[in-house]
């Protein structure tokens, strides 16, 4: 395991209402030991994104979240760009539906779906 | 979000057959924007401890995440230590179904309970 | 709860290579003490209809449900026309990963979304 | 798959605070076409008693399911008798966080471990 994980190279490529989607070419620090991109990072990618995806509906409230799951279909490598696209599918005064998919940037193919739930904290402000 | 994310604190305090327990005093750097654990860095210890667990039973062999599931029930702070408890429930020929809980090391409250399924790769080495 | 739930009014609509589509009519039967659709019974729907597109891909193989999870973003209700649409999502040599969404029929809102991992039983005879 | 489902046979065993056990003899209504236990009605089993553990704490509200989560470790069978054990394992104002096991009677053997989390609805009445 690597005792550093960097994401200066993930940068959002895009936004619109309820979605985001940002971009990261795997690095060696960003595998496991057999060479794919490890579980709990992706985890991290998904969770960020797809709040991001909050972000952008949530007139300046917050979550945390509850709840997360990913499936893995399929690994990433090093050196792959991948795409990590959020999506906010449904809110409630309490609580967001949130989804995400880390999709191969070259071939297309669905490599992690992750769904999770945010509980929304009111009247958050960044400081 | 912090572009860097280090684990040099986090070791290993305890294994048996199937078992592992790590522990983490939370940083700064662990924690998002509302001052509590980051979601996605609480699946990195999960599912690395969770995979340690396995590697105590595994006779060589490894598996690749396919399935993660975390619930969070609590956060944790700046500055709390967490024990990060794996188990191996059980294993077949092809897949181990593995749990670990994140407990407040102090108080004994579970913060994060997870589940995860790992597909296993035969014969792999180490290198 | 009721003492008996019947799918009799559930019927097959649509089957495609990888996809399968069920219509319900929700009865009373089928709900909880809160008059919505209850979600054990949503769980039912969804492995059925996963599994029938999964069977549509499968070449005599059937599989043995090890995971499976359901977000329930909005009720259904007595009455209500809901389709479940199946998708096998990928197939390896021992898995198969699977999506059910549940959805209401008259104003398309995505009621539940489900995945499933399924465990491959090779070489199996229904009798 | 049956038509007809009956849990004319399911009959609580104990409750605690928090806690709530159920006993039943699987049939051959409660199987699928490979002669165990139904995921989706696990899945029933498992989202009624934990909601039955709900309720010894709940002070008359009552929540719905909005994620539900089960893992299959191992098959029932045909007249295997089987403990459902849910428990409460955290409510706060909105949610609550349940978790149910099903077990072999016999044999003690853990066959399905499942999660879940109710939304409260405030000042609900059953009628």
């Amino acid at each position: 395991m690597e005792n550093v994980i960097t994401f200066k190279q993930m940068h959002v490529v895009s936004t619109s209402l309820g979605e985001c989607t940002a971009e990261l070419r795997v690095g060696l620090e960003h595998t496991n030991p057999t060479g794919t991109l490890h579980g709990g990072l992706a985890s991290t990618l998904m969770d960020t994104v797809s709040i991001l995806s909050y972000m952008t509906t949530s007139n300046g409230t917050i979550g945390q979240t509850i709840d997360l799951k990913l499936s893995f279909l399929k690994a990433a490598k090093v050196d792959d760009d991948i795409l990590i696209i959020g999506r906010t599918v449904k809110t409630t005064k309490t609580l967001a539906f949130l989804e995400a998919d880390i999709v191969n940037k070259n071939t297309g193919d669905v490599l992690v779906r992750g769904s999770e739930i945010l509980h929304i904290v009111k009247q958050y402000h960044v400081v």
